[in-house]
């Protein structure tokens, strides 16, 4: 729904620098610590990090009902656990203190000056504790993409993939936080001309470009989610790097899929952007042919109009961007995501997190990931310091990015970001 | 280890009836909660639970120090956590005080009767929050004849299935314990003639016979745990029912694996045995021809002898035994499945569990699912009340059971016990 908080002509008396991802119609949330704090709960703005358990411990918070330690504490699932109505109302109430329009915080000093934290001199943690974790595939074009390759252009989708959003069970144990340096992985694979399969470093390390929501709402164990109702059990959004190790993947996966290759790391961005702030960037997705079946159907603008990069750093060199998508290119929506996962009687969990699947958009630059974009190695790309690509190498930055803008409003994920270290 | 507490000699002051799952040699742990009392951690010894909140706010287990509250909880994760070193102190401790030998309890009336409580007046709850779960599938018969009936039987094991020890991320939110009704499942289905999937309940709902192991340790991501160190991370293990959705399942899971075929339910029997106490009961596996590669090398026996037994009840009628398998007819031992996991830097979580896969044996009468019993349907069983089975039907109970004896000492591990209701 769209609040107070998201009016376009608002303006906070932080300064917010051209091309923020964070100014005061954002208001992502996120955890943090310093060199002085420990990890405890916070608001991006602008450059600063606004510190909710200070709020709260000197009652700028009050007569929302909030518990005591809501916001102390390493994960914000306790927070989202809460519900809509009262982290809504946190939201609205952060973007009362922090308009030009309110002196309470912006007139008292000292107050101020403990409640903003400038985001260099913070640490940013896993936002949440995910106790569940589901990729789903739901980028159409990817996974013809992938059909191409390993099927033939003809038969590239499975049948059953317009009839259903499908995922997989992910790895929650591995979702680390952007920064996070983590070593290429080891595993099986076997040379299409092996009679053996050998152990080795991975050799076809790729990203995955995704976006992923985070729940905030349980369902009983046997109750299903109904669609119009999906949007109430989805607190927000981060960035995902879904690394995969393409190998590893290809000698493991058949026949209870992805393993492995999937389960050594995989990044988000620190700050979860609420859907209240992305309600204004909603728009109609495709029209899906053949008809879905009932359970599935949505009558409404539930894509997102996100615009998405991803760029590779070597080390000791420059950014080089390899890819520009966009959310909105996905088949499936997240209403229909949360309605197939519990049609069963499946339970969420406050704090999961959904993968959207790669998002590849319909063009060649806007493919999501090193597979794609060099078509299996046989159109490697040269980065911007002349070097060539046909997989992930070690010492690279891999760097996704994510913003819409509208009405003069940008509103932003920050990034994921992480370097491949050397196999152990 | 072998350890004082396995001595086949020892006698309890407790009364164990004959073929008692539980005496004093083995020891499992769980969470249960009476009309008077919140969830705490127990033991089971006999037809009694013995209460370890009373008996350490009793300095009954002093001096093995053990932090305050470790046992008044909803779960044994920060027990686990302690690590072997003082669990193992703490069921050393337990044989000593169940004990003939010893007087400390036995000799204290009071304290006696309010340690000792009836099974009949405890509900047992979860025993563990699991982070993750994983399902292996590490029976040979169980893949043998699963791909006889999908494939053929010249090519019924795929190619990667002797070279790793398969497994799959499964859903740990829908894991419940014994006793826990649930609702058969909806979803969609495409019979192989039409043409457009539809949508209704399950209609080939099975169970799947399999143990599954807990672990107490983690390792750092990117740290791979080597084969040898793999016991140091196992707490113990528990009986686990993975129901399945076969026609859900059929229609899904090309090419990401099973989702929500398997996510709508798992039950676990809610003591866990420590590997300690089953100790005396591993014996050789198979020889495993090609040889795996070096890091699942193992020497040593790493398999349980361990009888298994499924049960149907259907409403209002007798059980009758339509499984007989056990837990040595494993391909892959939980060594391997350790290493395995973790070869690519994976970490492991405390409380995690891991599924061994559908345990079928060698002949029909121990196949492990009814989809191998009654072979896809063209092989109805008849239960005792003269009712023909080829799935599972509403109202039908499964119960599973399981249990390893040898020098006169049963060791078992109680039930994991479900009713099926109707589609809601």
């Amino acid at each position: 729904m769209t609040t107070k908080a998201n009016n376009p002509a608002l303006r906070s008396w932080v300064e917010i620098p051209q091309n923020s991802d964070f100014p005061i119609q954002n208001l992502p949330f996120g955890i943090f610590k310093t060199e002085y704090m420990d990890a405890g709960a916070g608001v991006a703005i602008g450059e600063h990090v606004l510190d909710l358990t200070y709020l709260y411990e000197n009652g700028f918070l009050d007569g929302l009902g909030l518990p005591a330690g809501v916001f102390n504490q390493k994960y914000l699932n306790d927070f989202m656990e809460l519900g809509k109505k009262s982290t809504r109302a946190v939201r609205e109430r952060l973007s009362e203190l922090l308009s030009v329009d309110n002196d309470e915080l912006s007139g008292n000093k000292a107050a101020r000056e403990l409640a903003l934290i400038p985001m260099a001199e913070v640490e940013m943690l896993m936002p949440v504790r995910v106790p569940n974790y589901t990729d789903f595939y739901s980028s159409e074009q990817h996974a013809y993409n992938v059909g191409c390759m390993f099927r033939d252009p003809e038969n590239a989708l499975m049948p059953n993939w317009k009839h259903i959003p499908v995922g997989y069970h992910g790895r929650a144990s591995s979702i680390v936080v952007s920064g996070t340096d983590f070593h290429r992985p080891k595993g099986q694979t076997k040379a299409d001309d092996a009679t053996m399969p050998s152990f080795g470093p991975c050799r076809l390390l790729d990203f995955e470009l995704e976006m992923a929501f985070i729940t905030c709402k349980e369902n009983g164990l046997g109750e299903s989610v109904s669609i119009d109702k999906a949007g109430d059990y989805i607190f927000g959004f981060v960035l995902l790097n879904d690394w995969s190790a393409r190998d590893i993947q290809k000698w493991e996966y058949v026949p209870l899929g992805p393993f492995l290759a999937k389960s050594f790391a995989s990044h988000v961005s620190p700050w979860i952007v609420t859907m209240d702030a992305l309600e204004p960037f909603r728009v109609a997705g495709p029209n899906q042919d053949p008809e879905v079946l009932d359970y599935l159907k949505t009558d409404g603008d539930f894509h997102y109009d996100l615009d998405l990069q991803v760029g590779i750093q070597p080390a000791d060199s420059e950014e080089t961007v390899v890819c520009n998508s966009n959310f909105k290119h996905m088949y499936w929506n997240v209403q229909q995501q949360v309605a197939h996962h519990t049609v069963n009687g499946c339970n969420l969990q406050v704090g999961d997190m959904y993968g959207s699947g790669t998002i590849s958009g319909p063009t060649p630059e806007a493919y999501g990931s090193m597979l794609e974009l060099a078509w299996r190695g046989t159109k490697p790309l040269t980065l911007n310091d002349g070097s060539e690509r046909k997989f992930i190498m070690d010492g690279d930055t891999v760097i996704m990015r994510g913003h819409a803008e509208k009405d003069g409003v940008r509103i932003g994920f920050g990034e994921v970001k992480a370097t491949v270290l050397p196999a152990k």
